[in-house]
């Protein structure tokens, strides 16, 4: 039997609207989709059919290991399956795409990368927030703040103030990340927004500043994929998408 | 008459596939479509009915200025046209799309973003190149080359190796900012690489060290937007996408 293929795709933000060609031609051919917990469901149907299979993570707990994601991939390229291994946002950026696409290429599973609008552009994006502007950013550093060692790291090699800071998986420990970077000399009043929910009708923008982020962790429902940004571009002032925003705070 | 609408759209690195859903349907509607130097040929037949204008960089040079696209946007949108501004990558990457988006707010003009898939990932992702990876890098930094001051200070907020560091529009001075990294104490040895045309068929990619970086300025041709990366995630070795790459140098 002839190998298979194994694409490793980004699913973006949420909007169905947001995939690219590429990804809605994999996921159109596949055999069998293995997902993530931030893929939306409308960008599910267009895996029409594939098998499919949640291999994300579920109330903190995974529902497959990443050893054995990489067992399935490889196993059913084995039998000539086309997977698409779907990804919230793009593979690449704190996706494990790169622990995925080394285990397809020593197994000698042909694979592509397809890459997907990324939450740490676009749901900034989505409140009316870019990450870069003229005279207020020329850079930005997008960090984890899944894991606090990491995520401390990451923000002790910047100066305070120099860069506009874009958190993905920082939903949770918002406050601590807050007076982490107040520590480290950031300015109380260095403003802040949380994206949750980007780019879905459930879009929720909260604006404030890093003193009152501190002061408070963020609760939210729905997917639940949050992204903070932290810097002067949050007062830009440009429109939000336009999207139910009831978690809107004043700015 | 009734008042027309404008699209901020980001046309991806390149590839026609890498385009959005919502940026086809922004460009098949399209009466009007402004599009910078970096946009593909292959991407602008969709907009059909449109009339097209360059309102980019070419030899140096703007065919037009900032406030000159920002009066022409405007007044089409008076007029009732459906006017698409399509920028490479995404309009909020160093893309001046807060700029238009404001201006745009300003003159009561209705308009919305439509996020692109930024070079700054997916032109390291077309060479193999995951911006994080477990173990390797945990945050990336995407900043601007083509200004020689604000590339300093951004990249003086950073301690040496912390993260990978992405730079767009930074090909002409490719040596000039190796250099600037060794002096500020980044090792000679720290790998890179640059990616030019990513993702379209002329794609080529170049990987050294800094050190090979800093020794010579990298010349190519064809469309020659090019991104460079510095830091371990050059050396992981994923295959790079299946396009053609004679520039490429031994690792």
């Amino acid at each position: 039997m002839a190998v298979g293929h194994v694409s490793l795709v980004g699913a973006g933000p949420g909007d169905p609207g947001l995939l690219t060609r590429k990804a809605i031609v994999r996921l159109r051919a596949a055999d069998l989709v293995l997902y993530d917990a931030l893929v939306d469901e409308r960008i599910l149907r267009y895996a029409r059919k594939a098998q499919r299979f949640f291999v994300g993570k579920r109330a903190g707990r995974h529902a497959m290991t990443q050893p054995a994601i990489h067992a399935l991939m490889i196993r059913a390229a084995r039998r000539g399956k086309r997977v698409v291994r779907l990804k919230g946002g793009d593979p690449f950026v704190f996706g494990r795409g790169g622990e995925e696409a080394l285990a397809l290429q020593h197994a000698s599973i042909p694979y592509d990368i397809v890459p997907g609008i990324s939450s740490a552009i676009a749901a900034p994006a989505a409140a009316g927030i870019p990450v870069t502007h003229r005279g207020l950013s020329s850079a930005f550093l997008v960090v984890s703040g899944h894991e606090e060692a990491a995520f401390a790291s990451a923000i002790a090699q910047l100066q305070p103030h120099g860069v506009t800071v874009v958190v993905l998986m920082g939903l949770g420990r918002s406050a601590a990340i807050a007076s982490l970077l107040i520590d480290r000399g950031w300015s109380r009043g260095t403003p802040a927004a949380i994206v949750v929910d980007a780019s879905r009708p459930e879009q929720q923008v909260w604006r404030g500043t890093l003193d009152r982020l501190a002061a408070d962790t963020v609760e939210v429902e729905g997917f639940g994929a949050g992204t903070i940004v932290i810097g002067d571009v949050v007062t830009i002032g440009l429109k939000s998408a336009d999207v139910a925003q009831p978690f809107r705070a004043a700015n």
